[in-house]
């Protein structure tokens, strides 16, 4: 019985994990005190996130017209092995210092936000177990590089020094880059010669992913800022959005022959994606613009870039995360070296650099260790694990 | 290349916003205080709004089979369009008093409530810019109307004197009242004969719509309410909503053959809108009656006189946005006059009826200009203007 | 006019309800305090779990190919039916203390979550009608049990001694053992034969639905405890459904030839039922152990029993909700006299013991109640009912 193998590893680690857990106890509350309220208003913000992570997430890469049922199995899996994993890290102080439970849950929730857009570069080319795998492997990397950058480790950026709040560079441009590394051992002759279809169903459903993540967006930049800076920061996401959602419309129309959902869907986005590094320092005006110009760097990355790379590389990144997530990301990192009053900016170049660097060599490993386990019989399909009429 | 035309018509366009939008810059914030906890509170109310414009508004218009994706595409670009026009007209004091930012993002969404149900009258009917058009012309004018009733404009009626808490008349009534007006210069003999179709999955996803706009209705109406009054505020919108459920199911088996699910995605929301004018007024047991009335007045639009109206007229209202929003709009703020202890029946009613005539004129005169710039070639269908396999 | 007789009582209901609620005047707001911005964050769960009753468990139901449109449109009407009458008994002081209207209206949204529950044993087999009349005869029945367990009823279990936060046998497992009695007069020869069949979109909207229900979950069993034990309640709950979660995949990979969508959907979500009772109490690692526990218990019972009882009984439990929430919420309760410090370990088995009882019998007598009144004509079928295409 092959598969009660597995059952019986999965048994093992939660034994393990749970030994291995003795700090994660549980504080005891103390009444209705302010303090407590702005846990319960930083505790909304997690669950708004949850719902990016989920519906949010999970759907956009539900466009796959045969695949959709796996991708939201895949984003259920790579949810649920995240978060206990870095909930875990932080309980025991592993890289960077402990924080109050609900701190360390919204990081962890970022740290599974950074691994599903490295997956969505793969997504439909992985086993369920593959992805699982990448979970583990992901999660300690991520969490180093955020330990360099934001908890001075290895000395090389001073703590509390880099400024990404919303997580354009430590989270999207990582997540992408590590995608962009994972595609280079994970894309066979066949799978780079089937072609990623959607349909109207597929498409709708994308959509509606895409929605909920514009709207909970504002609670994922603004999760751990002070109560009194959460309006403003929350006002300058949705500006950017509205930003990039109207500047994907119009370079759609100017770079393709009709617009392209796929565009709407995604580039609609990279307002959010970009205003990351800068959602509570920059003004509002500021904010609309840095959008729109992530919605034009998004859709020219799908409509120009995407295919060219694509074939000069030989290698397949499903959902686009470099165009989404990479390079309106590394955009906003760099714009806030610009934009934010008394960022010291040599620290903040050295911090994106550090990242597109460990990004891509974790992404370039990851990749080479979860191609031994070899990879889906057929590309794109849920018939291939899921028991589907 | 005349799709670069229009990228540059928008590039233009946001360097003039942003010139002039100086005065739009962000607040500092100043701690953890009591204050501050209120504005987050308001912001979690506006993501839900913003849930509702865009999952519920975008998703209750998926109902037409072949027009789904451009009508999420349709309010991305509304929502995009109006939120930030009505931020900046906010933050420089036009029309009206300026704001604290979070007070203006509710404001604007409220707006942008406004513009996708009159939108929703000629849904499928429009090119893409044309909607965009459609918000520019859209905003100022519902503004106006606002101004007028709200902040003592022209000295029509005292400022604070009218009750709408929750929009009835506002939002709703002046939406979809402007919807009807449009559609007169908007509906061609070849529109007027191809059928609006749904299909099982169109007619599933805007019940999804449908329930993510009950869900959150309670945050529309409460939004802006001191924080003592949001529970019962928001009891009263859901007795409303139940109240409108139950009456739509027993009306739509009574006035058809089988039930219509249009009727139940749409109907079961006009206790939400009736309630909107009375929403932090009425007694819970009020607030049920009201909804309940409120559902068989949509029903018996929908059943009895939506065809009959279309027909005499030869136009056609899509969402028949003057039976989900129109009609129990009006009906709300009547009620109110008898509802709302010491309110002055006479000023109320007044306002009402400039609702009326405004949007009336502003719908026949937008439609009008925007009837100048053509329509789609293919009414109701996708391939229309997006690249759609 | 058949028809016109349900409408004319629908209106009688409305009025003789209007008329004995006067007890539900609305309290008058005051302020700004620190106790009023603790009842706008109960409300913010308020939403949350009206997320969970519509899209939530509505959507999660959509799975039956067919019976979408219907499932939903039951949902409306359950969800319609149950609170404004549990909300009214509160208000009424019967079965029970007068709560304040938030807390009241958070137990009014369990009463109908446990009707769903019940509802979803026998989906696709009643009437519509049949299922008001459902919602009418459980909401007293549940409030009983309620009553007995939490405020002393009867004089069997001392009030405030039964400990169930989050519902684990008061919420779930009532229900489904309820919908396990009412099954006995609920399925036809017919019924048995027809196969409860989806597709590959009807799976996507159950996802959709049950991702609805993960993302709010901890909102579901932090509802009403206190604002300083919110984030660690909350972080309980995820931690056992990333649990629930993770077991669901590799028990699902081991009972059966490949991962059911189903069990994906369903027993993803076992850990949520299963910490209810436990969810401010137990330690993180417990947490995740109770939910990966009770994800292995859900997918065992579909993959095992329910074919094989289903068989032996000759009845269908449409949802399988033994396996989602009866079981699993009997291993929660179950569970907590092991790992809350200080129950009163006989208490807790006395009032599982009696929730049962009362469950069943309630269920047995309903179902046949129901059974007087038919069924639907053709089994799981939206044509039955409602005008569709």
């Amino acid at each position: 019985m092959r598969r009660f193998k597995w059952l019986s590893v999965f048994v093992t680690v939660v034994i393990v994990l749970c030994i291995s857990s003795v700090a994660m106890a549980a504080p005891a509350g103390s009444g209705d005190s302010l303090d407590s309220l702005v846990h319960v208003q930083k505790y909304t913000r997690a669950i708004h996130i949850m719902g990016m992570l989920l519906v949010g997430f999970g759907f956009l890469m539900v466009f796959v017209k045969k695949y959709g049922r796996s991708a939201i199995t895949a984003t259920y899996l790579l949810v649920s092995i995240a978060i206990p994993m870095y909930f875990l890290k932080d309980s025991m102080g592993i890289l960077g210092v402990e924080n109050t439970p609900i701190d360390a849950l919204i990081l962890a929730e970022f740290a599974a936000a950074s691994l599903l857009i490295g997956a969505g570069a793969v997504l439909g080319r992985l086993k369920m177990m593959q992805y699982l795998l990448l979970g583990l492997l992901f999660v300690p990397l991520y969490s180093f590089n955020e330990w360099i950058l934001l908890s001075g480790g290895l000395g090389l950026i001073k703590a509390g020094v880099f400024v990404d709040t919303g997580g354009s560079i430590i989270i999207h441009s990582f997540g992408a880059i590590f995608g962009l590394g994972a595609i280079f051992s994970l894309t066979t002759k066949k799978e780079f010669d089937v072609p990623v279809e959607s349909d109207d169903t597929s498409d709708r459903f994308s959509l509606l992913g895409s929605m909920v993540l514009w709207m909970f967006w504002p609670s994922f930049c603004a999760a751990l800022v002070p109560a009194a800076d959460v309006p403003k920061t929350a006002i300058n996401v949705i500006l950017a959005l509205c930003g990039s959602t109207l500047a994907t419309y119009f370079t759609s129309l100017a770079f393709r022959k009709k617009v392209a959902v796929a565009d709407i869907a995604n580039a609609a986005l990279a307002g959010g994606v970009a205003i990351g590094a800068t959602c509570n320092h920059a003004s509002f005006t500021m904010a609309f613009i840095i959008g729109a110009i992530a919605g034009f760097i998004s859709v020219f990355g799908y409509a120009v870039i995407q295919e060219r790379l694509q074939r000069a590389i030989k290698k397949i990144d499903t959902c686009g995360v470099l165009y989404l997530h990479g390079l309106p990301g590394l955009f906003g990192g760099i714009a806030a070296i610009f934009v934010v009053q008394g960022i010291q900016g040599g620290a903040e170049a050295k911090g994106i650099g550090i990242t597109i660097v460990l990004a891509l060599v974790s992404g370039l490993v990851v990749g080479k260790i979860l191609s031994l386990f070899g990879g889906t019989a057929e590309p794109y399909a849920d018939s291939d694990e899921l028991d589907v009429a």
